[in-house]
């Protein structure tokens, strides 16, 4: 479901990459998709919709939609027979629904009472890659988290926001400098209400409680349901960046007991779905980890603020181990378990 | 001195636009700009180079030169007469020298035992005008500052490094997703050893102790003297991002009593040399502190994750408030206290 979108085209190439084992695959996608033609394994599928009865003979739906159209159709594809691996928010908090990080919580997907396994927010399912082994050794106590986020984060829309923007903001880099003094410059901005390129916008996701935005949120409780945890404390500051693909996050660490830079590598070093780059200057960049399946970590240092803290960079593909990969992990996993 | 740079030119406007009381102004610049005009004021300067004997007659020298040339020069200056505001980092911790952002501690202006007074690094002058009020109601105990720093930082390659490679990676932007697998993409780059266009490079300044970057240490120690307080505790994570003009900063903060949202507003709301952006979303962006002069804060939250704590973002020009303007704005408390 979701078959032409951002995710859901990248979902049809790490299917076909990973030789997951399809004997019919079918696309679903919506009305004005209807019939087109995706490439899949040296074939093609052809779109179809949503309607009664569209799931019959499936094992298994993966759904990258909206949250409303989730909330409708992936409980009818469970009732359907197969099992649901969802991407949207719709049953992320849902106590008889896992939400997993393949590489961090695997066996919670041997109970699915609803049929349902959700998949974390892009965001927090990079971090989580990382904090996961830390937080097995030492126990996270505390988790105050900076991101810069890609405009694929908004799908499509994103990525196409940011092309244009940044065609057409070329020829004004003059009047960037003083961008606040050319007030049309900063009215620019579809999807965002001030420009993409050239620019940082300090606001991801909508206003929710508090004046923390749903993607800090989702930090915060995605965290703990993915760990097991609900003592761990997290403050998030979800900010978007003019960078395609690769959500990237600068992170500081208190644990239950004092971690440093040595121990803190060395769990890193033998932790899956993650490469510790700690060549050069062990700096990842954002454009170092979009295409690749791990999520890359770097800049590990002690915190002189606090001792037995730690300060770490994170970054990671939001398309693909932040959504697609994620995905058809866990029907590996799945797969595995059965 | 250094008056052909990008700091140098801003100074110039900013000198200008304020009605600074200049009698004679005398431009200092490398050999290579010998004999370059300058517009200033209605006329123009003509670019000289340093020599012995330069600063004869001249009552204050505004010095925003590399570390090395300051060194050198700013003590001649002095010793010919002169008052020496110096931008480059030479003197910034000599105990000797105060270090000063205009709206903060003005008061140190008026002991110059060396005749010169620094001005601090521009990130560290950014954020410090949104610190110092809630400091001092409530004295800062620790900082968690990650930054969203500007090309410009790095000065005019800075600049033509990032819109060159704006400029030739707009028709790259396909391959831009998927950067990891094009490695002749990610070997762009001259200033930066990664492409800054369509990029977030964590990592800004040298490599120092423990793995932070000069950058990084210069937030905590002059965070510490410009407030006269060693115990305040500093962690930062120091990023480039592809902004020409404005340095932002996600900053957490600690207490040693209680803060509370409504407080930090109330303070901010009193406080000189900042802007709190509270209306729409409260989230203000770096092109909109592009070309002003005062810093930008939003996003003021209660830390859900440490009762007494709180979040905010501060984004400001890094040339005008970072360097240039605050520069000026020291010149005119000499002024006011002789």
């Amino acid at each position: 479901m979701g078959a032409t979108g951002l995710v859901g085209t990248e979902m049809l190439s790490v299917l076909e990459e990973r030789g997951f084992p399809v004997e019919e695959l079918r696309a679903f996608a919506s009305p004005r998709s209807l019939g087109r033609r995706l490439p899949f394994a040296g074939g093609e599928v052809v779109c179809e919709v949503l309607a009664d009865g569209c799931f019959d003979g499936l094992d298994l739906v993966i759904v990258d939609v909206d949250e409303s159209i989730s909330e409708e159709w992936a409980p009818k594809a469970a009732a359907a027979g197969a099992i649901v691996i969802d991407k949207s928010s719709a049953f992320r908090m849902d106590p008889d629904v896992p939400l997993v990080v393949a590489e961090v919580n695997p066996d919670d997907m041997r109970s699915l009472p609803r049929n349902i396994a959700s998949c974390p927010n892009c965001t927090t399912m990079v971090l989580l890659v990382a904090l996961a082994p830390l937080h097995r050794a030492a126990g996270l106590d505390r988790v105050v988290v900076s991101t810069y986020q890609a405009a694929s984060g908004a799908g499509q829309p994103g990525i196409d926001e940011l092309e244009n923007l940044w065609t057409k903001l070329n020829g004004e880099s003059r009047r960037l400098r003083r961008a606040a003094l050319h007030p049309d410059l900063l009215a620019l901005g579809d999807v965002w209400p001030k420009p993409i390129a050239g620019n940082v916008i300090p606001l991801a996701g909508s206003v929710k409680e508090q004046g923390y935005t749903s993607e800090e949120w989702k930090l915060v409780y995605e965290t703990r349901k993915i760990l097991h945890d609900d003592a761990i404390r997290v403050s998030a500051t979800c900010v978007r960046v003019p960078v395609f693909v690769g959500h990237s996050m600068s992170v500081n660490l208190e644990f239950r007991r004092p971690m440093d830079k040595a121990e803190a590598v060395e769990l890193l070093q033998a932790a899956p779905g993650l490469t510790l780059v700690d060549h050069g200057d062990g700096a990842p960049t954002a454009l170092e980890g979009a295409g690749v399946d791990p999520v890359l970590v770097g800049r590990v240092r002690d915190d002189p603020s606090l001792p037995g803290a730690i300060n770490l960079w994170v970054t990671g593909d939001n398309l693909r181990k932040g959504a697609a990969l994620n995905g058809v992990q866990m029907a590996e996993v799945l797969l595995q378990q059965r």
